[in-house]
């Protein structure tokens, strides 16, 4: 639904949300015991809010597509991901808590090996280690280019930011990443008249970096991608009339909420110390969006039992949320991370949304099978956030 | 989705996938035993297929509309039925294994019974017997038209097919056929400026054929309906990146198949038939469609009973597609034709999606009731194509 029409409908209220967007939540059953990560772990308080909450199935972005943390949290905020689209060099710098300003244009750079003639060897300098990472970075940041501020921050191994602050640039750039071996870097060029200058001063940035690197070893070159500017979203505050706060430890996340216009708490680095933030903020805000990380994590390494052990630990927390009596708590993901696939999936992500009136299905577990067949269906990510309004008594009737 | 979008997500890879359609594959339970076709076969391998599969329900072209053959393939295929749109014409061209060139502009046509006035005294001509129908094309084939060519090929009983072929022709024509009886035929008028010559083209045909069927009884005149080009259609092979073979005994669907650009292999005429040839070209494709019509044809009937044998017979020859492990399987149908009915129908039609990714579900028998609540949901047909690719692992990740 069109996100002016919900806000069409806010009306005021006093209720308090919570939304907990457990990353990469949904997973697969592995071979030896026919269960998921879910159905195998003991989660006695998920198990028994979803016997009185509402279940279902999230879709994110649409049927059969793999979101990426950007697109899947968007979904979760209430909007649609393919309408709002967010540049990977810009989820690149939300990544590491840069603080992107509007007009600035950021790209994902990786250092890669080049040979005499420039042309690459490896396309990731064999890895190199963050330190090594760090200290090219620092040679990077001597670059001066005419009329725009030269950002560059390291971000992990062989790879960093590049972000250019200025008037009248533009993202609309090629990459320079030709993505094979054997030939040089591709020149950036404009891919509208608005970037003609912006694609100059990209070029003007690689032949300094050509400079400052070529005796340093193996990265003695970069390449760059993803280039775009902060998109404009309508603000989450705004559309749903909320006081908005987003509590999470990893700063991809933390960017994310800063881009739809969250207020961002200050937290430590573990669930609980999130969920003290949440105790200590309770008062001050309408909607807290909360994060957990380590099923992610442990899905990407492909350990199923870290997965298990770490919705457990979810779980065993979880009391300390109900303790604060939220009038609408919903607990989900932004994608499924099976340990089978060791990786992002497509597959759909169970929800829960509990409230005084959010009535009964049949689902007692908190797993994919079962919450394939509760009363919110299986239903696109971004339709989850008016659902959670409506729970909140927070949107008006439509029409007499 | 749009299919662009789709395309954008495409990765290489090894993995096989069958799409078996069995046409008119839902049904509904009858009334002496409350269960429908599905539920009274004997399908072990179906059922056991669906134990392991994601299941759910298609939805083909919307809720409660009814689709024929073409909208109801072309949302297997994963197009919007309403986007992508294809005329009677085209559709009954291709029905009889007609080659549509591009800008060939196809009719369907009925021979009627005038009366001494011209006045239309039966619609079909008291359904005459093919061998009449193709008796009476022969004298239409003499017909000369001015820088066009004049194709007509029988069909059954009183139907064939006009197409003219040449430059600038159009298909937005209206029809000839009033749909009533004591009144003359209609001439044809362009419906678009463009259209002007066509539509004089056809008028002269339609005068050509009048005196050439004047000695002919009872079929001494015509009927021309549903005038179209063969759509411009975004190509199956290119869309999804996937070496594409249709297996189809009938020439509908082989037509359909080839509109979108599929390869169409020869085969027999059974099922074991197209088996075979699944088979033999195993290594040759990474997609089969193949397609099933004893289903259709017994619902067609309104015959129950030959509805339940054709499934089941269906279900004996499955083991043959399952030895050849493809990666992923899907099992679904264009449309339902509940025995009941008679005809097509709108109700959902049961899907199950196997594959290693495919995830778990409660539902253990393929059927109307027990698919209704897989982890599928009740989804679009068209999103049906989506999800075979992502568990075919042919979809890269949307965003960072």
């Amino acid at each position: 639904m069109d996100l002016e029409f919900l806000h069409s409908l806010v009306q005021p209220a006093t209720s308090k949300i919570v939304l907990c967007s457990l990353d990469g939540l949904g997973g697969l059953p592995r071979r030896e015991s026919g269960k998921s990560e879910l159905e195998t772990a003991r989660i006695p308080t998920l198990h028994g809010l979803a016997s009185r909450a509402a279940c279902g199935l999230l879709r994110h972005v649409g049927p059969g597509i793999t979101p990426g943390s950007g697109p899947g949290h968007l979904g979760l905020f209430g909007y649609d991901p393919l309408r709002y689209p967010v540049g990977r060099g810009v989820l690149e710098a939300l990544g590491i808590d840069f603080e992107l300003q509007p007009g600035d244009v950021a790209a994902r750079g990786n250092f890669c090996s080049v040979d005499a003639q420039g042309r690459i060897t490896d396309r990731r300098a064999g890895r190199i280690s963050t330190e090594v990472c760090v200290r090219l970075v620092e040679r990077l940041r001597g670059i001066r280019l005419d009329g725009v501020q030269v950002l560059v921050e390291p971000v992990k191994e062989h790879r960093f930011v590049l972000v250019l602050r200025g008037e009248g640039l533009s993202g609309r750039l090629s990459e320079t990443d030709p993505q094979q071996l054997g030939v040089p870097p591709l020149p950036v060029s404009a891919l509208a008249p608005e970037a003609e200058r912006t694609a100059a001063l990209v070029n003007a940035f690689v032949d300094g970096a050509r400079e400052r690197l070529h005796d340093a070893s193996p990265a003695n070159m970069l390449l760059l991608r993803g280039f775009d500017q902060r998109p404009h979203l309508p603000l989450f505050p705004q559309i749903f009339g909320l006081r908005a706060a987003a509590i999470a430890a990893y700063p991809m996340y933390r960017g994310l909420a800063r881009l739809v216009g969250m207020d961002v708490l200050k937290t430590g680095g573990t669930f609980a110390e999130e969920i003290d933030t949440l105790e200590q903020q309770w008062e001050h805000y309408d909607f807290f969006f909360l994060h957990y990380k380590d099923t992610d994590k442990a899905g990407e390494d492909g350990d199923f039992a870290a997965k298990v052990a770490a919705l457990e630990r979810f779980d065993a927390l979880l009391p300390r949320v109900l303790a604060l009596s939220p009038d609408v708590l919903a607990v989900s993901g932004d994608h499924a991370t099976p340990s089978i696939l060791s990786g992002h999936g497509w597959q759909g992500v169970p929800a829960l949304l509990a409230s005084a009136y959010c009535g009964a299905d049949h689902v007692s577990r908190f797993s994919e099978r079962d919450c394939a067949s509760g009363s919110l269906g299986v239903l696109p990510a971004q339709d989850l956030m008016p659902l959670v309004m409506a729970n909140a008594l927070r949107f008006t009737k439509y029409g007499a």
